[in-house]
């Protein structure tokens, strides 16, 4: 069974550590045996000695499916399937300082097409206090602007709070990982720009216009953004 | 130093292993020590040591790190700090069997929201070629429409080249990651809906219409999608 691993097509070869194998085994066998949250899983001791390999590279490769939240360990029952939390090793890696200059513009160019995409469901789940909330966020921010490090928080603020607005959580989460990365950005920026819509302007249009009017408000918002594309 | 992790706000207790532990004071040691990719690690006798625990704990912790893309063991240099492949453990995890009801479907309104905005992207980059190749693949779907199966293949086949077009290589692994949850979802619907706008009017569009054309037609080809959302 564990040939499954070496048979790929004829690429770049990689080494493999034990508990990467025993790792990619066990989640292959999962999924084969459509394993579901709450059903509980072999032993070490028997997966050690099914597979043919040592228990502390059993111990190893169930470590890394623990840190997936993948599985979890249940008093009296052991260890059990669980659901993982989607985005909690996304958020271990995301450190602009590590991931890569091409890796960080698609992050980029990735925010600004959610940011023009999310006005449906903005229109669809935005409320009377959300508004006056975003609003607050944007008066704050002309009375601060200026400052550097003030000019971020604000920015991240402002965008944060219309994410939360739609209402989809994985969205929301998403982008705040995402925050350290537009901070690092936008620290790179000399000179602040200022779009020809401002965070002010965009709250007008949500209390008062409608969701094409908020997708071209903040297309325009963004636009020195995607001027400097490609 | 290792008090960090427990000093947090009062909130459910989860009990966290060693490894656990270790892994995330490793985590906050490279941070902290502004490591970049290709730095020499610590050996694992001497974390072991100045963290006051055993060296199966750290070598978990590390092979942890290592399945992240985090370290890479460098002949004759040991262990290194690398650059690791930012969607590679999200892809590991997104399981539509494991993941749950309300992720699934926040992520299926993520994709809705990325097909709404990424007509800037794809509009600066689309080529002559990407779209004769996108219309074959409207064409073929014409043929082969009625059973399920293909339907969902050409499906994604037809979704999967525009993603590819914006040319944003994370976009397109993203989706690629995500297609196995549309194939799902797709799979629940009793009989297929075919919106107002097909995939052969939006390849029309594409060739002779402009970038809000675009947009608009893609709000009207997922219409009935974003009709059943809240």
């Amino acid at each position: 069974m564990a040939n499954n691993v070496l048979n790929k097509e004829l690429g770049p070869i990689v080494q493999k550590t034990m508990a990467d194998v025993v790792e990619i085994r066990l989640r292959e066998y999962l999924k084969e045996k459509s394993f579901k949250p709450g059903d509980p899983l072999p032993k070490e001791l028997e997966i050690a000695q099914s597979l043919g390999v040592s228990r502390n590279v059993v111990r190893e490769a169930l470590s890394r499916l623990r840190m997936l939240g993948m599985v979890e360990t249940k008093k009296k029952r052991g260890m059990v399937l669980s659901r993982p939390d989607i985005l909690s090793s996304f958020e271990r890696v995301l450190d602009p300082l590590i991931i890569g200059e091409s890796t960080l513009q698609d992050i980029f160019e990735i925010r600004l097409t959610l940011e023009v995409g999310l006005a449906d469901l903005l229109y669809l789940r935005k409320t009377k206090k959300d508004v006056e909330e975003l609003e607050q966020i944007a008066r704050n921010q002309k009375v601060t602007s200026g400052r550097q490090t003030f000019r971020i928080k604000n920015e991240i603020a402002f965008h944060g709070k219309i994410y939360q607005m739609t209402g989809n959580e994985t969205l929301q989460r998403f982008q705040n990982m995402l925050l350290p990365v537009f901070g690092y950005l936008v620290s790179l920026e000399k000179v602040p720009i200022i779009g020809k819509v401002s965070h002010l302007d965009l709250v007008e249009i949500l209390k008062h216009g409608s969701k094409e009017e908020f997708r071209q408000g903040m297309l325009q918002h963004l636009e020195h953004h995607f001027a400097k594309l490609k």
